[in-house]
């Protein structure tokens, strides 16, 4: 059964035709009004109908950042939305007269790195996607995790430091704080601060502190800025550092790194892996989890989930 | 189908039979010799022959400390028996003829309050062991998570401070290290050699600040005792501390707290409540998770193993 | 003798005749601006010539943000001026034809508050200056502590927390992300994200979140806010925790706490008290610190160079 | 004038002659015995009557640890010797008919430092002493710091970790317990639980795991060995957070170290400075504090308080 993935995000909707084997056959782009919530549904319908001109659907995923109920109906709080309590599910069901199956975006991405992505033999597998935040995925024995009220799998604001940085949610020392685009942005121009000598590289291909991004860091640390570097390898510390504490929980055989930091390669997972082999629990007496770099991409949640809409329910 | 349930611990073997309901029929108990491992496999021998004699048995199911295989039948590592990568549940099922499943004791108590007990109408629950350690247990759509190595839920090894309380794992800041039995006796500890004065109380019951045990602490505290009601409180918030990141990864319905220090009631769950609801993520825009004292006891490790050993593989 | 002491704010200069027992006999104000450095020493120029016409000047102490030299004359590096290795005190000096003594502002304060203010019988002393920023000023066996290179005294920057609250000066966990008028408002308006509820009052003085400040906290808290009570509690514990790593370093008789916050008064000294009291080393062997409120108020910083300006050299 | 420096110790009692450059000109020893305090002050009059047949000796000074009241004269209290308030200086002076001084033995020994050893030139400076705990003495200004009530200098016991390892002195985090040769053993112990793999040769040394002391791992460390590179460089790593945490209060322009890390050399300073370095509040507009290791080794305790005793009240 081919089924369609639709990933709602800040700026656009992305929807796509997904086949069996996760492939992507084909996908159109709308953009996204959030302020007008009736406009997304919309323009969700409006793509989904533009691409069974060519394809037989037998279901609808939808992908967005928030909880879902556990029924994966409706949307229970989002971030950038307007949404709260929303049975988006229901409104889009009615309206395509097909099942629709709505996830939290995190969690669509994840799936398909477990289905058909970086960590498909394996049973047991936790994705980090480290973007703006820090977002999770967990699967458990072959299952996605989704928690008693749906509200599971938000790995970036488990606590790390007590007192620790200030996070957006309110809280402090959220592990997001440590591990994730933001955190490194921000350090960095903290640092540049203090050291901006140690940062010609970084600063020639920024223009100036105030303009450095996560891409600039990346870049110049592959050209050998000094400071670029130790800010990765405490990026990625952090990340190993978290990954320990959840392994403690989880125990998963794979970890799936994604968001754009997988450019940074070596830079950054040497750091994570050598952490989390220093921070892991009874090493000597269990496997060590692998730690793999996203393969699929921006398509992530579109595949995932087309693929959670296809499952028995 | 009645089975035995067998909980394999530092001192002594118990066993029981019991039925699909989770009643414990009958039980029966053996002295555990750490030193010689095959005189334990002779000992639950014994015990379960003499079980047999009145009753019915369809399979076994062992409880023991340490990391279990995926497959539930080798001992990979047990801390107080000297069982390394042991196929416990092969010799076992060889000398009993009987199907024998082997699982980590947390789990196996946690999976019975799961069943039988405290959080039997829930499909998402954490079960914390509190004791010389901190036991986990973790229900996830009401599956046992066990990991892709038999390594998970060992949640008392969370790292929840950085460059925190040494671990007898060799690492600092595990949760145990602040949410134990032990950490109870010997933060009081700490604290009478700086302020006595507040525990005349305490002092007074346990006779002299060496000889302080978690259950004096308990004591004093619903007598009255400010010291001890504070460490008490002082526990509670570090369980509360960590429930709340345990809440961002799995999102539990409920969370059943073990262990002898149930007894202190609500000078340690209020204090616990506390603090699970004040670092809880999203806290305005999911239900709130519960926390329950355990309600089997002592049996909760027979009676669990014994359920698992039913469960079709 | 009288001397003046000038106090070099962001926002204007205070000049002020002060007697040899600290009085205040008469001051005068002029505007500052921050970006025209010369401009200042012209203005200061005249608020002192100003207060010439009527009284006799041996010396002027002047009073500035930033690290001064340990010759008093040469500001190194000022936060808000764009002051480097400048010869402030030399210019003046010139200009005035009186000697000049520069200081920073904080110790001028606390140096007041030693000297005529809420410190006076004691040698060995700390004020705090808890406002933007937490200012120090520290007495040793009577003598202001400067350091070897004038930078002694900025209690605010000890790091109390690591990997903590992202601080201005680029690093993390500095003791006034923790302990200034900043910070409290700063989780204040965090809290208020997580718990608007138990802050009605507040957000009826503040009309709303965004718009708080310290006062109204203080205020709010006065009238029996839940939250406002508790964010200051936080505040004041965290001033002692930092209290009594200083006791551990510095064993002052007298902490002296100046800003805005004295008027919340016990809400405040309460929690600080009891935590100085908790984490002081060896507190049943050593007289405990006091902790009082500063009497001389916005005066200090020009009572305190003043005065300084008169000390043998 | 001659004066005799008197340094008592949990095993012995060092007594030496000093002459006005601080030279050690003769010296003799007598065993301690904590149990009796009486035959302390037995010992101490014999040994200084034995240098006094060869010497015209002007004043004693005594070193000893514990905190020593303001007056340089009483015992408040002591670690390993039953002194609570003991007037340990008068019964001695009325013992010998000479003025006597009592100090605080860290305080003593950092003062020889300042006086006569590794920061003669300096007028403010730190002395840590890495031992079993961590030492400190503070100058001032050319002035030993004492504190109001002659317990000042305590730096092992700032608080480095909110909620960290457990102290001695019953509570976390002190500095102590990350920067002592202590701390060095027993996290090498921890660390050797984990990854044994890493130290073959300190184990080599050793003979096991248990026996493991501060100098089998500078020497392992100084033969290569991975973990007790690593291990020496934690423990630099901590002094030079406690260092710069110093700095904002003291400003110091020497820190001296003292005790047997000093053999490790560069593998411990040079993380020390590098971290100093990077923690040091505005470093840019300051100059470095320097480090350095102490260069009277054992005799800094005799000396510094020979000197003492000779100094005006």
């Amino acid at each position: 059964m081919h089924a369609v993935g639709v990933d709602i995000g800040g700026t656009k909707i992305a929807a796509g035709v997904v086949d069996e084997d996760g492939e992507l056959l084909e996908s159109t782009i709308r953009p996204t009004s959030a302020q007008e919530p009736e406009l997304i549904e919309e323009a969700v319908a409006d793509a989904v109908a533009e691409l069974r001109q060519r394809y037989v659907i037998g279901a609808v995923g939808v992908a967005a950042a928030g909880f879902v109920d556990p029924g994966r109906c409706i949307v229970r709080f989002a971030p950038n939305i307007a949404w709260r309590e929303h049975p988006l599910g229901e409104i889009l069901a009615q309206r395509l007269g097909l099942p629709v199956v709505v996830e939290n975006d995190a969690n669509a991405a994840g799936w398909a790195e477990f289905r058909f992505g970086a960590a498909q033999e394996v049973a047991d597998m936790a994705m980090l996607t480290v973007g703006t935040g820090l977002g999770g995925a967990i699967v458990v024995d072959g299952q996605l995790l989704r928690g008693a009220a749906g509200a599971g799998g938000e790995v970036g604001h488990m606590r790390v430091v007590p007192n620790g940085r200030a996070c957006g949610c309110g809280h402090d020392g959220c592990w997001e704080t440590y591990a994730s685009g933001t955190a490194l942005v921000r350090e960095t121009k903290a640092a540049l601060t203090i050291e901006p000598e140690r940062a010609e590289r970084l600063l020639a291909i920024a223009g100036k502190a105030k303009k450095v991004t996560g891409p600039h860091v990346t870049q110049a640390a592959q050209e050998g800025d000094p400071l670029s570097i130790q800010m990765l390898a405490d990026l990625g510390r952090w990340l190993g550092a978290g990954m320990a504490a959840l392994s403690a929980v989880l125990d998963p055989a794979v970890y799936v790194i994604g968001g754009g930091v997988g450019a940074a390669g070596d830079l950054l997972l040497g750091p994570a892996r050598e952490e989390l082999d220093a921070q892991l629990f009874a090493r000597g007496h269990r496997e060590l989890p692998e730690i793999r770099l996203a393969t699929l991409g921006n398509d992530a949640g579109i595949v995932g989930a087309a693929d959670l809409a296809r499952l028995p329910r």
